[in-house]
């Protein structure tokens, strides 16, 4: 494939396989010999089904799944789990505890907040602007948690978790939106975890959430039967039209990591390739600085400034004329940011690493 | 274009146009020179931004939605609004008034039950077994409506309002999802109309939803964020990263009906291809008996019997086997179903007829 591609470092929605994109266009207008598109398919015809199907065995396959939970299918983005979560889990005993490491943690507890249930903060690094993840022994929990949430990656402080906790009952949840699949995750930990797509599992649209099953029970009756997660576990995520295309192209990026090797190789390259980048801005001398400490920095997001904003707005602004997308900081946070999901290829990671020792040369 | 196209009579997801998806196919690896997919694009991107407001200012056109209503793009599918508009409209004293006219309105009763507000019942044809629209004389409105909500097309039953009820302060809501921009539409007599957008607009994973300015001042602040309508209104349907490619794909549909002459001449073709199988059931002297009234009948969803199932069933299958798709009806109530959507072409529906007539010949 000779395809002229941008160096995609968006942080989502973000960088696809080439090979996906390009199976994707050849059965676009004509899926399986079936004179339609994929979108076309009715969702309770045999061939979407077994796309649907196939999405839900490749995922519990890559993650080592165990049989106790259940994958499901919902719309809406992390932030509809933001108020979904509490509506599920939060009866009047429980308090929904939350490690606070970034804008994504303030907003899952705010949402929690608004529906007015019982909140505590497990710990929080905003202090130092969520320049790392807390220690394990700095989180304060405690067995009237319904919940621990944490976030599991932080796009916009370019942290994240090397290791998780043990929390009671494993009433963990994580908000992986932007590492699942990066690695093999250790699943028995967390009652919860959910990843809206858009970052390493496909286009924006579709939201994973795997589920531990005895959680399915505890739902309060006033809940809307779209925001219950036993409505999406009894019915197979096909209580109304699920998005039948962004299903698809899961199930499509899940067979490319799955042929690339799964996981535990995705890790590896995922580390291989962050090291491009950090080791570009640790033998800096300064010119560039990282964000994150070094123990929590993320392989996923990589944020760091130049000595000045007049020299990043330059250096945003050179690497936009080579042909670098996304690498500005979030409009939150400023500076920059690279984002080196699954799909982004060694090659640009070396050609930006390339870049930035050559802009340091001219500018230091 | 000569591909094989399947016969696609798909109640929903259902046919899109050939050249939208012909268009989307080429432009699927390398958007706009870009080197990325749409896909791939930052929803906070100059590119993507182009599309979602294109899309916006195309369905305002078609429409004639005039300045004081706001189009925004929700996930969640019709369902999920049949929560939100509960939620967001009804407080302690109004009343959430339901015309009953098939399952989907009486899954949009049960969820403002379910959240426990007060309803009321304005009118229903279940007696009949939904097969009409009810008079406007028969419904039973009062001033202590928060709203009146209509199906505007039963998808299921195959009946469809021809004319709308005047609602005190036009506080008249449609699920429109199944016949939305198949017609001209008197915007001003709704307060909101929304649709689902995988038959007329586009592949799943968008919902469309036009609501009245007014409107957005009155949710109570105890909602989560991504269920307000005022979220969408303020934040241009950005607030959290919206299905991009789905609102691509309206976009390509809204430009396709605006080229092919709006929805005057939609409508037109609509009832000439409708036309072509009403025709064949009511010439067949009883061989195919319509569900709906035939003032009741639907322009979109055609829903027909033979004279028992046996019949029926050698119906659909030999359908199937000369290559139509989706005649199935829907599985709660059986018999035929042809949908007959703007994407579904006349060509199709010559075809259907002349099978139906050839059937007949051989079974009479």
């Amino acid at each position: 494939m000779t395809l002229k591609r941008a160096y995609n470092f968006n942080a989502g929605p973000s960088a696809l396989p080439e090979e996906v994109l390009v199976k994707a266009q050849k059965e676009l207008v004509n899926f399986n010999e079936t004179g339609m598109s994929v979108m076309e398919l009715s969702h309770r015809s045999k061939d979407y089904e077994a796309i649907h199907n196939e999405a839900k065995t490749l995922l519990a396959e890559l993650l080592s799944i165990p049989d106790n939970y259940e994958i499901l299918f919902i719309q809406g983005g992390a932030s509809l789990q933001f108020s979904m979560i509490p509506m599920n889990f939060l009866t009047e005993e429980k308090v929904g505890n939350y490690v606070l490491t970034g804008s994504w943690s303030e907003k899952a507890l705010k949402e929690a907040k608004i529906l007015g249930r019982s909140t505590a903060v497990a710990a929080t690094t905003k202090e130092t602007n969520y320049n790392r993840i807390p220690k394990l022994t700095e989180l304060n929990v405690s067995p009237d948690d319904g919940y621990v949430h944490i976030t599991s990656n932080n796009t916009i402080f370019g942290t994240q978790w090397k290791e998780f906790p043990n929390i009671e009952n494993n009433m963990l949840i994580a908000d992986m939106s932007s590492d699942i699949l990066s690695k093999p995750l250790p699943i028995e930990k967390f009652s919860m975890i959910y990843a809206g797509a858009q970052k390493n599992l496909g286009p924006s649209g579709v939201t994973v959430v795997i589920i531990r099953k005895d959680l399915l029970e505890k739902t309060n009756e006033n809940t809307p039967s779209m925001l219950r997660y036993d409505t999406y576990a009894k019915n197979n995520s096909l209580y109304n039209t699920p998005p039948t295309f962004s299903i698809y192209m899961l199930k499509n990026v899940l067979q490319w990591v799955s042929e690339r090797g799964g996981v535990a190789e995705t890790d590896r390259r995922n580390q291989e390739k962050a090291a491009l980048i950090y080791n570009a801005i640790d033998e800096s001398n300064g010119f560039y600085q990282g964000h994150a400490e070094t123990e929590s920095r993320s392989l996923m997001n990589l944020t760091f400034n130049l000595r000045n904003e007049e020299l990043s707005k330059k250096f945003l602004q050179e690497a936009k004329e080579e042909g670098f997308v996304g690498l500005n900081g979030h409009r939150s946070v400023g500076g920059c940011r690279a984002s080196t999901y699954n799909a982004v290829p060694y090659e640009a990671c070396d050609q930006l690493q390339q870049f930035m020792t050559k802009f340091k040369k001219r500018h230091e």
